[in-house]
């Protein structure tokens, strides 16, 4: 939940005259998403949401998250629309911060996902991968193998004392992963943090996918791994394969996997175990014991990291 | 801000069968309010809000704010009206917390009051008092001066940790104010709470008034000094004269105060000065020092109280 910085009314209609999009009538924060300031924007003239960017966000990097939502948007992605103002820019500036006005997307996040979301889910990042394909500017993924080991370097010295040993299970798993680690699958635009609070739903199909600020360069077939860590494991760690079968048959409906990548689904499930586990550990380590904001749980994700280490092919996937 | 409890999708759509609004089309948490979990909901019908009741709230006491918000809308007070399910009831369980849909209201709350927030916002208190007083049941200010008393006796202890001499000077200031507090004044429903961000507009008029939950039958004339309080001192605790005169001439246009009311106005503003600053405290006090939610500075009340304790009569307040 996030509203870090508050908006005056005044500044709210002054940024407005700025854009073709009427008055204001209502405005609200959201309290979903942790690295942004959301806020719900009703207009004269329909519904948005304004986001104002926040600390954790590279202001420069901007222009190209804002250019893929407008990408894939164009090409009938349920993607936020980034609103260009009169001028023609989709960024301004706002309460000292960066902001930017998108779409509003109808629908509802599922906060207990069954398997009937999972085949719209897989069909969905299938359709993101292919028409992101001439989106032409790239984007390193920061927190892709090359960032493991520096942020896993801020974090060693506490990790046993969120589990004991696990500093080194967690070296030995990531030196084994980077060396794993396939360098020849399929790449292009991939959004990276597709997790259930990002994908709307409504009336059983997809109405949304939002918050591109993870999205980066990389394989498509990762993207999948973070999907079946996010949507596929129920709450007691157990792996529920009719969900990942369902999600890898929707993908596949749309952009059938190649063997290499099928084949790479262990060790690219146990990457995208490690980098939610370490960025977890990293703010469980760093975020104040006696905060009233919820801490999300590592072990989920060395639980996750576990099971995926003992698969032996796309077969314990369900395909 | 609040979102405490986590609403599935299947509830809420089992929920909503039992209403005839139609079904869900979006559903957002708010980041506004601190006693409860509020959501934005849109439906096939409308927009809504969504109340689940957190602990702060007596249950038992909830049939008497969503009644007193029934009446009020009835006489066209724009604040929100209780939504009746299919069998009649304003409110119902959900996710394990008696809940209340209520109408949406548009309008945004001004960050920066200024004097011309004033006048409306007078008039609108003025208006609530005025079509509240035939709701019959009676709530006793569990806030009121009776309420202060044993709440300074659990923070007195560390009242000087906040700030040195704090708990001489307030044990002083309780004695003196209740000593001289008015009894037979004019009395009704009260908000008891109208601070601006309870306050919507648009287009420089009142468009909602909102979060009844600190309501409560009292004297008229200490929810002025409640809002005396909140809209009227600056950031750097001076007194704006022009807009607590605006704020009482657009209540006075209403409902005249009688000379009884206007003379104990001093007194009313130190009673609602200390109100909140005990409030604070104790949250101040019982909230641990990591954490990440905002509290609210308790010696911006103190600095209220000293101001109003050096007041000789309405004329200090504009009128």
């Amino acid at each position: 939940m996030a509203v870090y910085t508050e908006v005056t009314d005044d500044a709210l209609a002054c940024f407005l005259e700025g854009y073709e999009i009427g008055r204001v009538v209502a405005f609200r924060g959201i309290a979903e998403g942790v690295e942004n300031s959301n806020y719900s924007l009703r207009t004269t003239k329909g519904d948005f949401i304004l986001t104002l960017y926040e600390k954790r966000v590279d202001p420069a990097e901007l222009p190209w998250f804002l250019g893929l939502m407008e990408h894939l948007a164009a090409k009938s992605l349920p993607c936020p629309l980034p609103v260009r103002a009169r001028d023609g820019n989709n960024l301004n500036q706002l309460a000292g911060h960066t902001a930017a006005i998108t779409t509003f997307l109808p629908g509802i996040w599922p906060r207990r996902p069954n398997a009937a979301h999972c085949a719209p889910l897989g069909e969905a990042l299938a359709r993101l991968h292919v028409a992101g394909t001439d989106y032409a500017p790239t984007r390193v993924n920061a927190l892709g193998p090359h960032g493991w080991q520096p942020l896993f370097a801020q974090c060693a010295g506490s990790a046993d004392e969120v589990q004991p040993g696990l500093t080194a299970k967690l070296a030995a798993a990531l030196d084994r992963i980077v060396a794993q680690w396939p360098q020849h699958l399929p790449r292009g635009q991939i959004h990276a943090d597709l997790f259930p609070d990002n994908v709307f739903f409504l009336d059983g199909a997809i109405s949304g996918l939002i918050d591109f600020y993870f999205a980066a360069t990389d394989l498509f077939a990762y993207d999948i791994a973070v999907c079946l860590n996010a949507w596929c494991f129920e709450a007691d760690y157990s792996f529920n394969l009719t969900k990942s079968r369902a999600l890898l048959r929707g993908y596949q409906s749309v952009r059938p996997l190649d063997p290499a990548e099928a084949a790479a689904l262990p060790v690219l499930c146990q990457g995208a175990a490690i980098r939610f586990l370490l960025t977890r550990l990293y703010d469980w380590i760093n975020t104040p014991a006696g905060a009233l904001v919820t801490r999300k749980d590592p072990i989920a994700y060395y639980r996750r990291l576990r099971f995926h280490a003992q698969t032996q092919s796309v077969a314990d996937y369900g395909l």
